[in-house]
């Protein structure tokens, strides 16, 4: 549906977030990278969680906006970085379970701004459930390579 | 400004506040409470970064959340728990320094709603930079006691 | 998808969707119905435009959120009303056509609250064009039955 | 606090204002500006009205969003003209009174994307109520003449 400006998109990708160290602390996977769309996993871990022992909404965000940035960032020019400018998130139930996992996939790619919807599911028990909701705009910033 | 309805608000929000793990992994610190305000901070660290080494956008989503989730928590009944709805997060500059600071504040507290609005600030070389903004909704669960 | 708990959902949308008057004004059409979706129509007039002559983002807006909330309310009980607790709206493309189309599907219908999604199309010589797109909380006020 | 780019800031968001038709069908009044701020009232009248004859929460996102964006517009450049990126907006009580109030403060005015808070009250009785809040990010067009 997407034409990615930069054939490498998915190492491209891959090496920028390779370079986000919080990735590495919360054990965030990047689990498919296709134009115009970005899958993360992150497994439970109990340093990851709230009061109550389910993953916290500060990592729900994470998963959420992270996964819109490199759907978004897939489709960019290889000389062009990015920025979330703002992401809006319904958490819509508990996110309690054994892994965590944020797609999120462009809805509009526009020459500066780029709109994305993302969906957060937790697997409880090998059973996907919603678990929150984003939509959420990036900037492009041309001529300022992600290094 | 705003009366809490249990006079042990500051414990009952740092006891919710302790038992939130990931509050430990990422070193974050309950700066203050007040009925309906709170303060988190939390230090900068090379494993909260994304790939340009400043605060992960992640952090700054959690400390926004988080300071806004205690705030509206501050207020309500201690046999209350409190659910985040959601939160909208403009991201304003880059998070660069070595102090993140979360301020929240209850705009408008009901029976079942809470809207807070939430600041985020980073400090560099001492000096504070506005850094996000959120506007967040939280629901308070009664008689569901959070514990 | 979902079942509404009114046999009458449709007759029930449509006697409230005529009550309000600011419909009448902007000559607003309930198009469709379904459990969990509405779509509503808006024709172009110069009476509804911005300083451009395109559709105002107030009226963008209003066929987003009243779209969301016919969609929810649809699968609501009888005697339940609903309010909009709060909607986020990006304005994708400048409204220029002669007709405004608004349509809203449920994402995750609550006992408390519902999560929507809703897409806004400008038709343009026949051409339907994405000029915005909302994510919306909705909340059911039981035993309040809207009349 | 703000500095406006053009000394002629008052005059030139009251041209655009009065371009606006949609503004007079609702009979929405220019209240105030100021360098990084304005007031919009709408006067209530019966067809502005949702199904309980309170003001339809699309009037309410129109003063919201429409005092935001002349906050924003008031610092611009005259060469430059304004579009809304996305608003959201939370609807706190319901909009029962005489008179409807969007004030809006412009929270970050910056070289492409400035952000607004927006406060919405009612006037019932003579005493004014908050209504709803809103956070709008905006973009500045430059050489783009509003016009």
């Amino acid at each position: 549906m997407f034409t990615p400006k930069d054939n490498n998109y998915a190492s491209k990708v891959k090496e920028s977030f390779d370079r986000q160290k919080f990735m590495k602390l919360i054990n965030a996977r990047l689990f498919k990278v296709e134009p115009g769309f970005c899958e993360i996993h992150i497994p439970y871990d109990i340093s990851l969680t709230q009061q109550h022992s389910f993953f916290h909404a500060g990592i729900v965000g994470t998963v959420a906006d992270n996964s819109a940035g490199y759907a978004a960032f897939s489709l960019m020019d290889k000389q062009s970085s990015i920025l979330t400018v703002e992401f809006k998130l319904n958490l819509i139930s508990p996110a309690d379970g054994e892994l965590l996992i944020g797609r999120s996939q462009v809805f509009k790619y526009g020459k500066t701004l780029t709109i994305c919807r993302s969906d957060v599911f937790v697997v409880k028990d090998g059973i996907e459930k919603l678990c929150a909701a984003a939509q959420s705009t990036l900037i492009e910033l041309q001529n300022r390579k992600d290094q």
